[in-house]
């Protein structure tokens, strides 16, 4: 049985020890997937069908074209709420229903992905900087969190910010239902403490820490089961308990999302932030997990396997996926040996679909609620915050701004003001660098900062060492500072520019070196460079500058210092 | 006498001799001025009186406030273009007139440079880089001298981008002006002749260049008086020729801008493009020209200077000014010691508005357009693109980008392209830095390039040098190089990452190397480090990095080397 379509490097080399545990992995992925897909739906705003269809083709697309052996791709926690919020002004300026704008959605990040692809932008990742992932991440983790619980309190609120939210329970807190909070608080309980203390227990009883994990594990399901049975067992319904509803039995139906052009215009901006962040958030899982077997995921790859996951997720009713995280060590863990997993979860998915969804009416939403709870309490990471503060300032200023600006005013604004923010620190910083004026340590032929260092300096020559490549924001920053010193030192007749740390002079930073050259030539000092690297060297031969230059360029500061310390002016004068 | 305002450092001690050389360099600024101010004012759009107005309290302000002793402000040319792109779209909702609106726009002006000023914003000019403001001034020049054909022509055509004006003229080729253009096209070669060859000619005759400069730079004087009479002598007002007509006599009354809301949020962004590019047009000027003294600028003092310039324009029915270059130099040139020569340049514009304004009507418009012409060509520096082609492909797509961009779609678009490109250039250029794989050179300590240099390395050690500070935008780059290296040399067991050119590791880039050190650490190699800096070491310090790192910090390669060459495996291999 040849397949007609190209087949990937994994499936030429499939045999049966690798579908034993490939099928095994699925098996366990699917138990786990069946619950997160209809939760993370709701999450979206979604039908609960749309979570399960968006984990059915999408992972077979991903199998196909994506590079990493063990990520497990489907409906994600992060890029749901991205979705909810994307779609939240469509509905209301009335262009689409929530299900339809999920489509074109999924089809422009599908396309956004693959286009990235093409043009090998990949790259554009990693302008999100640690700090402002994990900043969104926790913001996002919270205010996902905050929004179920008018799930688990069985009230109408509804907001996008974290002040919205809460505005809208406080409002809402005398409509309480008791039935959704017994039922909601129930299973957060429950599920709480599987999490916290039921492996220890089992693994205490003598159980193996595997089977220990994988029960655990089953706890969502365990949960859900028993909340459908007492649904059924107390008429929930009918005490106002919001249940999941019909679930339409079968497969997703293919067909094209809808694009109009107004309704692609509205979207667009979201689609390309779902892209990267999804694409931010696979890749770091595939390349943590492929790292630990020393094989290597292609990022490039990644978005051609991504794109073609959401692109599968637009044509069957689905929403916009990614890889998730826990999924993905789950199916690591279980010992995943190739994409074949995941076809295989996509078959558990399938089965589900057609033969599980009517037992799933009965199911109460605030199950769902309590399930993401405690999945998205995992992502918070607020240590993160004083770990960051005391490694760098303006790595917490980054990751603050973007989980204040998330919370208080929404997701796109908060991923916004962090990579513009961080960005805009990161010029700032290199646009005053660190520069320190030298002198050789006693006996050697090390330079170091005069400041910090007992060090030893030739009369009539001052050495600046600059710590940062010359460019166009800093290039002002260095004439002031020479011109700073030289207007201190009257005797000076050599100044000289060590460059160790200088790895490129672009044309304005070029500029200025013709200017300060120049300058100190009509006050008659020379200027000269030492250590300048070589491809930095092979660009200034490109200029006029070396011809203009009144000094040399040395190899080495010593060098400059020796050959330097031989031209004393007629009367030799200490510098202060 | 006694002023009972703060009293400048300069005025203290202020005395005869100066008094003398301020004067001498006032009268000959003033020739040069009253021409440039009513032509720029219809560069800008404005009424002839008004470029005279913007000569006077503007000049007495920066004179109190500035701190450049030999700045010459007023309307310029780059300046009164922006100024008349930005009135432009505010005539055309009707939000004010034209003199109005550049009177709001002048306040605006000076409320943006003061507020940089109190807010220590002036280093944002630094994010200009040489080749954005050459290409911007270029395409201005381009682009004004194109404008003004118009009025060389005759013709009535209109246009704020280059194509615009040549299809405004092409329709109109038709309806040239004989007259006018005998005028225009007279003066043009008039002044051409005198800045090409008058000045040797007159030198060659025997007179002083000082003397000879002098009356080359009156030949603006000459042709204005000469087509004022002409235009009396021909009537050539009756004979189509646009005139500048009656002059308001008088000095210009006090009075306040108008502040309608919504005409302060159209002007706001033009104002803060007009007052960066002026400020950074003033500083270089006035940086160029102190140098030359040893004297210093200050360029948060210049904000506060132009700042009360342009206000003071804004409160005299002026507009937009700035210190301008070729103004500056002359002033400088005719051996102004300090700012009063300002103030007697501002009292020279007021005798002149007093007296001479009437006997300006007669002057035909075309006569200020080829004075624009000729001045502003000075300004386009085409074979720039060349110089930066061959020294930096970014610096030059920037300066092309801006070029392009200023013509095709307007100034305001053109800076902005160029600056944002010349940022994300940079931004790319520092996401993928180059390292090197290094070797010890036999018989010395130093480490360098195995691809450039013959040197020995040790076997089972991988020494990378890495230049560049590590940041968000390469750290993902660093753990990818570092993979792949890894994953072609299976007999490793120790990694050095060599750090002479990191002169910073933010907490992107540490979490990358705690990646790193983990997965080096799975795979049985351990990660090392050496000459970090001191104050990169520092930060590291204030981290758990250093407690897990499975190597050792290194001071020199040297050292590094020397350690681990002891450590071989039990079947030394060669590397590759």
């Amino acid at each position: 049985m040849r397949p007609r379509f190209p087949v990937p490097d994994w499936a030429r080399r499939y045999d049966a020890s690798l579908l034993g545990a490939d099928v095994m992995a699925a098996v366990i992925v699917t138990v786990m997937l069946i619950p997160q897909s209809l939760a993370y739906a709701m999450l979206a705003g979604l039908p609960p069908e749309t979570g399960l269809y968006a984990s059915i083709l999408p992972l077979v697309a991903y199998a196909q074209f994506g590079s990493s052996r063990v990520l497990a791709v489907g409906p994600v926690a992060v890029v749901s709420l991205m979705t909810a919020s994307a779609v939240a002004p469509v509905l209301e300026a009335g262009l689409a229903s929530a299900p339809a704008a999920a489509l074109t959605l999924a089809a422009l990040s599908g396309a956004v992905l693959v286009g990235m692809g093409l043009l090998r932008l990949g790259f554009l990742a990693n302008f999100l900087s640690h700090p402002v992932i994990s900043g969104f991440i926790t913001a996002s983790g919270l205010l996902i969190a905050a929004g179920q619980l008018r799930h688990i309190l069985g009230v109408p609120a509804g907001g996008g910010t974290l002040p919205g939210i809460v505005a809208g329970l406080a409002e809402q807190i005398g409509a309480v239902n008791p039935a959704t909070l017994a039922v909601g608080a129930g299973v957060l309980a429950f599920l709480w403490a599987t999490r916290c203390c039921l492996k220890r227990g089992l693994v205490g009883l003598g159980l193996s820490a595997g089977l220990a994990g994988g029960i655990v594990r089953a706890a969502p399901v365990a949960a859900i089961a028993a909340t459908i049975l007492a649904s059924a067992a107390f008429d929930l319904g009918a005490r106002g308990v919001a249940l999941v509803g019909e679930i339409p039995r079968g497969l997703p139906v293919p067909g094209l999302p809808p694009f109009a052009p107004d309704l692609v215009l509205a979207l667009l901006p979201s689609a390309v932030l779902i892209s990267v962040i999804g694409f931010v958030e696979s890749v770091s899982v595939a390349q943590t997990l492929a790292a630990k077997r020393r094989e290597r995921i292609r990022p490039d790859r990644e978005l051609f396997g991504l794109g073609a996951a959401n692109f599968a997720a637009a044509f069957t009713s689905g929403y916009p996926v990614t890889g998730g995280f826990a999924r993905s060590v789950v199916n690591y863990e279980a010992g995943a040996q190739s994409p074949a997993a995941g076809i295989f979860t996509a078959l558990g998915i399938a089965l589900a679909t057609l033969f599980l969804t009517p037992w799933l009416a009965g199911l109460p939403q605030a199950t769902l609620a309590a399930t993401i709870i405690l999945a998205v309490l995992s992502l918070v990471d607020l240590p993160a915050l004083r770990r960051t503060w005391r490694y760098s300032r303006p790595d917490f200023a980054a990751m603050l701004t973007t989980i204040l600006v998330t919370l208080g005013l929404g997701v796109e604004q908060g991923i916004t003001a962090g990579v513009l923010l961080s960005l805009a620190l990161y010029l700032w910083r290199t646009s005053r660098p660190h520069s320190a004026v030298v002198g050789r340590v006693p006996g050697t032929g090390h330079f170091r900062n005069i400041e910090r260092h007992q060090v030893i300096t030739t009369p009539g020559v001052l050495a600046l060492r600059v710590d940062e490549s010359l460019y166009f924001a800093n290039a002002r920053f260095l004439e002031d500072r020479i011109a700073a010193l030289v207007a201190d030192r009257p005797g000076l007749r050599h100044v000289v520019l060590m460059c160790p740390a200088v790895n490129e002079i672009d044309a304005s930073a070029l500029e200025s070196l013709e200017e300060i050259n120049r300058r100190l030539s009509e006050a008659g000092i020379r200027f000269h460079l030492s250590e300048v690297k070589g491809p930095v060297m092979d660009r200034l031969h490109r200029s006029t500058f070396l011809s203009h230059l009144t000094g040399e360029v040395f190899l080495s500061q010593h060098e400059a210092d020796c050959a330097l310390a031989g031209d004393q002016p007629p009367e030799p004068q200490k510098l202060s």
